[in-house]
């Protein structure tokens, strides 16, 4: 336990929330109620109350607060939380920040339905329209869907641990997005995660918009490595990591990739593995892969590397801008009012995309076993959106042997990943890999050297 | 079909409302879904859109727009409803009045919600508290229960056909509550169950109150014959009249009983019962009984029923108040200050009534055969709340008897009802229910003589 | 005094309202400061406060209140008010009703300014631009001048003491148009000042509409015997009646003219009047006559008065439509439609009719003496739009003569006033002020029987 | 003319805004009206649009935008600005930034009132009531005085061209106030006016405060050399630099001084010379000096001057706070609860400091001439807050030989002021002037060395 730690005791209630309880829900939140609910609303909250550290080490933060207590406690004018140890960074003069505070009750909400949800026979998570039905149940109930709003919100995706240099020009990229009144939606952590929403803030300052969102998705697993950023004015926690992307395509009208490591690679081939479904061929979805100057090589690699495994058709969804955050901005409206005039024309809802066809192999979490990641066809022997798909379970296998903590300990029992395919694509795969590691995109939390948990077999 | 009867055709949108719905809920609703959910909505819809008439008889609306129908469709900016031979009074100069709109929408939500709910596991509708966290779930989901809002709701209760005396009695009495910056509740119909809404309107307007709420509790078995009055800014269907008695008891703050037939004095029961019982005996709860000066002998002799048949201890749990319009509300703001106190000392919500105790006997339906009244235990031998409950049941079989299809029917095949029980409660009960046919408070929607449903036998 | 007077002591404070005043108008306003601008304030404030009362004699009110005084302090939070035996009915238990709060703090604000302005060199009372420009300044100070609003706001003439029908007559008027989203301007009294005011408040409460406007306009000497209704939620004090009425045709865009006395008929002339100006003949103004069945006959004997003094040409400026609210309303938005786009079209300002030429003698005061009534130019030989503004200056003359002071004692001196003009004017004159007489609609506000205060010469 | 200049032709309306004009103030504006006023807000306007721009050289603006036309039209939704030529800076893909949009009409507003101010009678500039009453009236015009809100805005002063390490500071010294909800007023230039709002916005978002507020006030002859940052969201225009000063110590609260030069030294003895003077010895005004580590050395040299020449006495009004940005924000959220206590005790304003005592010396413009400079008293003869005084118009006369235009004049023409005094007073003085030089703090727009355009005489 560091120290310099400091903590606080104190007791909030939600501020102009709409949020009230039953008293099944708040018995069932209490420590004493059915243990993992509240062991996952603790574990959330201290995320959320850990907002201003810099720390992403999950454990770490776990354990530094071991002693953190959250309580619920029904009251005459609603639902009143009690923390106990809480983490200090999260008070200012001894009162909490709004918005930590506005986060904790998002998460109690999202927690409390999903629960709900779950005990639904309404619910079919074994068919991929029953999964699609869940994410829009999910979202609708965190009031992210809203009807009647332009489509408008841009999705950020990129590392969450980047460059000073590439943070900034997030910023200023954010900041052109919201000189044109576009709202974001992030991961909701730190790095890419913040900056897009950090300049948008200002911008919208400018432009006198007084609703900008600043939508971060999370998850569970994730959130207490990616501790929201306070600048998100609406948190959603999805259960999951293939809830969470299917949110990101469904809820977000087009989407700017910074650079990132392996994580953001997976992403970025998730969605073109979507985007390239023969289905999805007429539906408009701006994509613009951009980064300062000092990215260039980073981005013409990852260019090359499509081009090189999925093709020029592949490299048709997305549009690359080196150090223009005006002409990323000015990209993303223009390819958004395409999507306006298509959904238009098609009766689709601006505030979810149900046109847009996921294959239940995306919506399907990867299990990254030593046999599975062996066996994936990396071969141009299956369509391109299915190589996409395996491509993305590659690099989400190289996450997982990276930082996840099943993944770790799967490699020190039986070493690296191997990985097979067809030359032609195991060779870029590899040069990029080696690229991410010498950009130090692929670093461990801790910062010692890295050692690879994959061997590439061509 | 009536000769002078006028239709429109429209496509409306909900303007500013957060309603969006799923894929599937769209889907269910379409007349080639699940059937009832359609007729559902589509005979709620009716109801709704016949707002502007005068004729409180379900039937014949229902015949008279036969060829109606409701299309619901997905687009663009959320869903649209498309209306075919709808009644041309719920537009004015061919657009749709903003309340009719909404109420619309309001029974779409509520419709789609109790479908859904309806096949969760989580829902017990076998234990009481089981039933009284469906309530809760589904004010919540119409966003009715809001969270550190003081005690204001104002609920008003009495016959939905009224002289035109007591009429503008009670919208003296709603505006004495306006001035006083309460809210209103009623049955959502015309009567007593507009009165009060439209005299606290201009009294809101006075004191620039911009949120007045006037909240419609209705259901779908009662929605056709009273339609919602226009003024009602937030309605709720709720599946049954059991359901709907428990959201008015535990959503409102206090209530004030007005002149009415049989269905008001099944009301005043349902309520004395529960707080005669020995659990809620500390629980403040204001009821004030009033009228104009014309309705004295009425509220005498309601109170003298109570006296000779509950016994003291009932006629301490409301007041009577002839007209004095500023006096009741007096009464009442003063009743909602000990509400006040009493939640915030026991950590009860504002917003839901949690701590007040109802049997299953008042949350299960009755169901009025010739059996079941004949058995009915009227009698000093149970205790006065049960004696209540019992007295409560034997008025819900006359309403029954004189407007329900079930039980009219029953009256045609068998004859009247027949109630037996001790003389002394016989006898003020026979009393009463001769008093209420001299007032033509029993008389029919037809507007025919009254033949007795019902034979009280001592 | 009455017996029955009763008084209250109470401290107000604006709330919500923009207003602080100088420590110079804090002073001017104190009864210590100059003596004239506390007596204007104070009884401004003592007509406010009557708002509840049913008397209509300023005297009376007056002097029952004589010890009615008024004292203006600053606060850490802006001014505050003490009133020391003010009338009790503008509270409820104690706490003044919101409506009139904000009204005596409009007062405030026009009173101030009206001051102020005087001392600007600025303003030019000599010239009628300048005076138009005067009338600018105090309805922009009031914050009635919203640019970008479209045209809807509707003025209501009529009697202040109108019958009951006919005040039912105005509630529907006022329903319809409110219905239409329409606003409602009035001179902020009781009778027809009041019921389209009431109607449309239901009105626009169904239509969900959060900002109608009730803008009510009176004038230190009328304030007093027409004391706002509570209505009105912006109310503006003019100096006197003819900025009075130059800010009814310049802020409003359409009028209704509801049954009323000679008062009515003045306003009427003096609108017909500045219509008939060959410079206004292409501005589009809709006015429209109006009232229930049983006031049929008045419509018609006025109509006809009108044909036979200022003849067709004066009748094609207004519709008459007899008993039907909803004709009225649709006439008038429809006529808002044409004044939408001639303003657009001219670049007219929506919020004020910059366009309309009003010539000085409709702007300056009439001074009703024997030798000006004597001297009036009643001919035909005169244009007709100057006889419109000079038989309006004759029932100036016959109102003052009928209750303003000097008028009463001007008439008790030197007798009735003598009326000269062409047989053809007078005779319909006489006509329609004998029907006046005889419909009750001269009547003073003691009840006594009518006595003329003019002579008809022909 | 630069050749890179971008200029636009663009329409633009406010936006929400209440802004109407009459058809004299339309005419007064335009080109060919009184021509002065046309100028001045051309000028006004020039500033305003050049707010992205990095040149803080008004005369280079000007010179660079000299076929830059301003045009005014009444219109039917209000008035419309017609731009020709104007800087494309202010534009975003063709639209005009909200802020700037906003601060265009905000000039307008003033322009227009202070002209037609000068015009009243009620204006006493002779007196010292009569100024502070005029810049009330200038305030409350523009909307800045808003009764009821809780002392908690806070000057900002220092430098508009500091270093990278400074400006960062201001901006986290910004946040820690912003995040106790207290808003900021600055000139409203870039520097130390930006910093801190820009710091504010970030955590208002944080607190989901909607209302936060960035004054901005500034004066004609400075505005085009300051450009209001576009975060300002409330800009007003005082007509000179003494109104402008009375105004910062009047609607603010309390006062933290950054680093800068000349300038803001000649704030910071404005500000002493008036909290030393007797008469407000009682009244709580929170100052304090910061700024970030390297600035240690400054702010020490700084409070030595003061104690050398204005005494221990003066120092006891301020507080040094060295690179804490939250200690700044505790000092000072704790100095407003003694504001808000003693105007609370006292029933002054919270909106206007009205028991402030400014002395006419302060109020009224310093013209410095040589002959002015040499006879300033700069003695222990005369009571410190005088000495203050006229140390303030040293400073006053240093900015204007360095930087404004008549100024740089008389020292072309008759060479450096000299300056006199008591030698314990002038050798500080010169000790502080030389600091200043090494720090480059006094270095001029162009970037040239320095060259004093003073002399110390002891």
């Amino acid at each position: 336990m560091a120290p310099s730690r400091q903590v606080i005791n104190a007791q909030v209630s939600p501020k102009g929330s709409l949020e009230t309880l039953s008293q099944r829900e708040v018995q069932q939140l209490s420590a004493a109620g059915s243990g993992n609910l509240y062991q996952l609303f603790r574990q959330c909250a201290l995320a959320i109350l850990n907002t201003g550290a810099h720390s992403d080490n999950a454990k770490t933060i776990l354990e530094a607060y071991q002693d953190f207590e959250i309580r619920i406690h029904q009251q005459d004018r609603g639902v009143r939380l009690e923390l106990i140890n809480a983490p200090a960074d999260a008070f200012v003069d001894g009162e909490m920040i709004a918005s930590t505070r506005e986060m904790l009750f998002s998460a109690l909400r999202d927690i409390v339905y999903t629960e709900s949800e779950q005990s639904s026979l309404r619910i079919d998570l074994e068919s991929s329209e029953g999964i699609t039905d869940y994410v829009f149940h999910l979202l609708r109930n965190a009031r992210t869907l809203r009807a009647g709003v332009e489509p408008k919100m841009v999705v950020c995706w990129g590392g969450h641990s980047i460059s000073t240099e590439e943070y900034k020009y997030t910023k200023k990229v954010g900041h052109e997005l919201g000189l044109r009144s576009l709202d974001i939606c992030t991961g909701c952590g730190p790095g890419v995660m913040k900056g897009p929403m950090k300049g948008a803030t200002i911008a919208h300052a400018k432009q006198r918009l007084q609703g900008g969102r600043y939508l971060g998705l999370t998850e569970p697993g994730i959130i207490a490595a990616e501790a929201p950023n306070p600048i998100v004015n609406e948190l959603v926690i999805l259960p999951d990591i293939e809830k969470r992307l299917e949110a990101f395509v469904r809820a977000g009208h087009g989407i700017i990739i910074f650079p990132g490591g392996a994580g953001t690679a997976e992403e970025f081939l998730y969605l073109l593995g979507i985007l390239m479904h023969p289905d999805n061929q007429d539906i408009p979805f701006p994509v613009v892969l951009t980064g300062p100057q000092s990215a260039a090589p980073y981005l013409e690699q990852l260019h090359a590397f499509i081009g090189a495994t999925l093709g020029e058709a592949a490299q048709r969804h997305y549009q690359i801008v080196v150090n223009d955050p005006v002409e990323v901005a000015r990209q993303m409206a223009q390819g958004l009012k395409a999507v306006k005039q298509f959904r238009r024309e098609r009766h689709d809802a601006f505030h979810f995309n149900w046109l847009l066809r996921i294959e239940e192999s995306f919506q399907r979490p990867f299990d990254p076993t030593h046999a599975n990641m062996a066996a994936l066809q990396l071969t141009h022997a299956v369509p391109p959106h299915e190589l996409a798909a395996n491509l993305r379970r590659a690099f989400s296998g190289i996450v997982a042997g990276n930082v996840k903590a099943k993944g770790i300990q799967l490699i020190e029992e039986r070493g690296p990943y191997e990985i097979h395919g067809d030359p032609d694509i195991m060779r870029p795969l590899d040069r990029l890999l080696q690229a991410f590691v010498e950009q130090h995109r692929m670093k461990l939390p801790g910062g010692a050297a890295y050692e690879p948990c994959y061997r590439v077999v061509s």
